[in-house]
């Protein structure tokens, strides 16, 4: 009776949309870090203003791919162009199905000639493994799955612990930390440096639009690098926050990355149909879930393609091959690809939606702060007029820019500044339980460049009326 | 020079106000347990329609006291009568200062004849401690404090676990998990239930206004019970919600209990200063908060006596001596004792704050839903026009009420149906992590009874119009 794979899973719904917007495994948290360490709006504004701490040792899954093929291999199932991929460097990792549809994304890293860690949302990991399993690659797979959503008090370890200081204050701490200036690193390029006794790797990163350094190391040695970080901050009077699951996931409304396409596996015969029926009952893909006012029959729709997400230009063209190259090919510059853009959300439109949950009846769907998000996937419409013309994907609340934004695509002929209608709720009620029932809403949502600049909003102050 | 205890705690900071409203402790959580299960919504309006468990095994410190002088040393401790405590009741203890402040409360049951068990916040445990230790009285005391409030991935345990199943429904679960009708049980009254292969301790109790038993037992045996609760509900077909920590908290806004009143301990000489001499410098007292708006110099303003919290009745007159009877003989039917009420937030007020936060400039406290305390005791002045007649003590937002609702005290010449002007947030800067900076705002309430019943707002419907 139980699933034993996606494959029964989806045959189980009937189909992949309603396995999907009927899960019941809640909101996707980023677990084990605590909710706020200060308070949220202090915590956000301290990575435009000062320094943050993120704790990213718990939500991601690693992969570490090992072997004389690792190289050959990883550069057939991503899309990206393995040149100059020397050790001092990272990648943005996406793969796709051989349709072109995104399955997700990791940073990897190349730790030895022979061997890379992948960092990242589970789809990227698992469709790696399924890829060593069924190719003939001599490579040695280990996969360190992301900690228990909530652990309730249970010890939760990892391999890797994981930090991040961004802001413009890191460099003081970082400068204190290694005992001098840190070398010159350039943007995703990896380094040594030192935390008190131990050397550690370091990436240049900017994930909340602010530079800063990733570091990681053995999980054993958390605390001492923590407690090292938090001295060396307060040694050079920077006012070093720590922030909390509920503020962190927000940082990527400010700098631009959508962090939760659905993979696009539900759909293809062949090796995509062995796929499914590879993927555990218990996989992300079978348990997670899709939210928002989007309702397609065809889970096709709710799939994207790399040059909608922005990363067209990672594609390594010259390699022979690797997964989707053909697809790739057909759809570059295909008119039908949608493009990248952050939607504003109106300040009116957000207030009515609030106000309703202080009078009697049916509400509109709660905008919790700063993290309105209540699936793995986000998907919801926006509509000029009655036709649709793009799909939210990640929204969140911004203290900065005082605005709950969002990411998502749209059609080619939507401009900068153009008022479109965001349809906030679902239409239907489902099994999801991490929503109350609602009613729909619009909300007016101003298209804005991705990163999100204030500037646009500026230029179109007085523009609330609808011009797309 | 670091703090050894509560008295140099207080000299360090000049007085004990400025120690407390510059406490860097932050938010006061519910720790351990996940911020949603489902959705916090969905989980508050469980406990009016459907049913809930509260996992409360993490947020009390538990105290026990046994030994041939127990009953007499807890009758001197606390205010409360002792007759009539069998072994099958609970009562809710209340210790005083000498003056006749209140210290804190905490549920007090009897296990056997010479063993009692004491669950609450941490005032009343560290009270009894030191009145053990200051006196002559043939007992021991184990103390078990709260779990630590962000763990961080590491394992907590506790002596007990402990769960509430409150609701209209969770009279089904009980049947179901009992093998039949569980005994008839009053109100704060102790029987056994079966629960699966375990017999289980049960209290009647009501934490959310709807009728419920709380169960406890050794920690180990935690997951074996939750999993039988969970399976139950699902067997007799009830919507039985898991409470997580971001509802959990405002569950007592319904049903009118104050968790938070400030410790009546850092004024007094003799016994008091000597107490403030045995705090260390980590303990709640020393570390703990003030929040909110209210700010004196005299640290005594923030104390409330027992007739204010709704306690008089307890009082066991009888008792030859208990610590501040002769305090509460005078303070008795004094006119100066204000009476506890709920507030009701005004709605439109309530959203101007919000606003607020999607303007430029200095917004106005952010109200943050459902819990907005953000400190471990909260002093926000309700006024009418520019006279202060009373204080709010800990907030919330109820989904099933569609308010903002607070509790606290009010001079007796306050009227239910009165409307007031709450002054929400704080008019100097501190030190506190747990609030961004932000101006003040005026936020109507009216005046209503608690427990808050509806109809209070029905009956005065129309009268947002100050009558106070």
């Amino acid at each position: 009776m139980a699933n034993q794979n996606l494959t029964s899973a989806i045959a189980g719904a009937g189909n992949a949309v309603d396995l999907l917007r009927n899960s019941r495994s809640g909101i996707y948290v980023y677990p084990v870090v605590a909710p706020e360490f200060s308070n949220w709006r202090s915590e956000q504004k301290a990575w435009r203003d000062t320094a943050v701490l993120f704790d990213q040792s718990h939500h991601m899954d690693e992969l570490i791919v090992e072997g004389p093929d690792a190289e050959a291999f990883l550069a057939y199932v991503g899309i990206n162009g393995f040149k100059n991929f020397d050790l001092n460097r990272a990648k943005h990792f996406v793969p796709v199905t051989p349709a072109g549809h995104v399955i997700g994304d990791m940073i990897i890293f190349r730790e030895r000639e022979d061997k890379f860690v992948l960092v990242g949302r589970q789809p990227t990991a698992n469709w790696t493994k399924f890829q060593a399993s069924i190719g003939k690659w001599n490579v040695r797979l280990h996969h360190d799955p992301r900690s228990d959503s909530r652990p309730e008090g249970e010890r939760v370890l990892r391999t890797h612990y994981r930090f991040q200081i961004q802001g413009p204050d890191a460099d003081k701490i970082f400068t204190e930390l290694n005992g001098g200036p840190v070398p010159e690193i350039k943007f995703f390029c990896v380094d040594w440096i030192n935390i008190g006794s131990r050397k550690v790797q370091a990436l240049r990163h900017g994930m909340a639009g602010a530079p800063g350094l990733e570091i990681w190391g053995p999980y054993k040695d958390k605390d001492y690098i923590l407690s090292t970080i938090l001295e060396a901050a307060e040694k050079v009077g920077v006012d070093l926050r720590r922030v909390g699951s509920r503020a962190y996931s927000t940082n990527t409304l400010e700098s631009g990355w959508i962090p939760s396409p659905l993979p696009g596996i539900y759909t293809g015969d062949g090796m995509m149909a062995e796929y499914r029926d590879w993927l555990g009952a218990d996989a992300y893909e079978a348990v997670g879930s899709i939210g928002g006012s989007y309702v397609s029959p065809n889970i096709e729709d709710y799939y994207t393609n790399p040059f909608e997400l922005g990363y067209g230009f990672y594609i390594g063209w010259k390699k022979d091959d690797f997964i989707g190259k053909d697809a790739l090919t057909k759809l570059k510059d295909a008119p039908s690809n949608r493009k990248k853009v952050t939607f504003e959300w109106n300040p009116e439109d957000v207030m009515k939606v609030i106000q309703s949950n202080f009078e009697d009846g049916v509400p509109y769907k709660w905008i919790d702060f700063p993290q309105p998000n209540y699936a793995s996937s986000s998907a919801d419409m926006v509509m000029n007029g009655d036709k649709m013309v793009g799909m939210s994907m990640f929204n969140g609340y911004s203290y900065n820019e005082r605005r709950v934004l969002s990411l998502g695509v749209v059609s080619q002929d939507v401009q900068v500044g153009d008022v479109l209608t965001l349809k906030w709720g679902e239409s239907d009620e489902t099994q999801k339980t991490s929503t109350e029932k609602h009613r729909q809403a619009d909300i007016r949502v101003r298209v804005s460049d991705t990163p999100y600049a204030r500037e646009a909003r500026e230029n179109y102050a007085d523009s609330w009326r609808t011009k797309g």
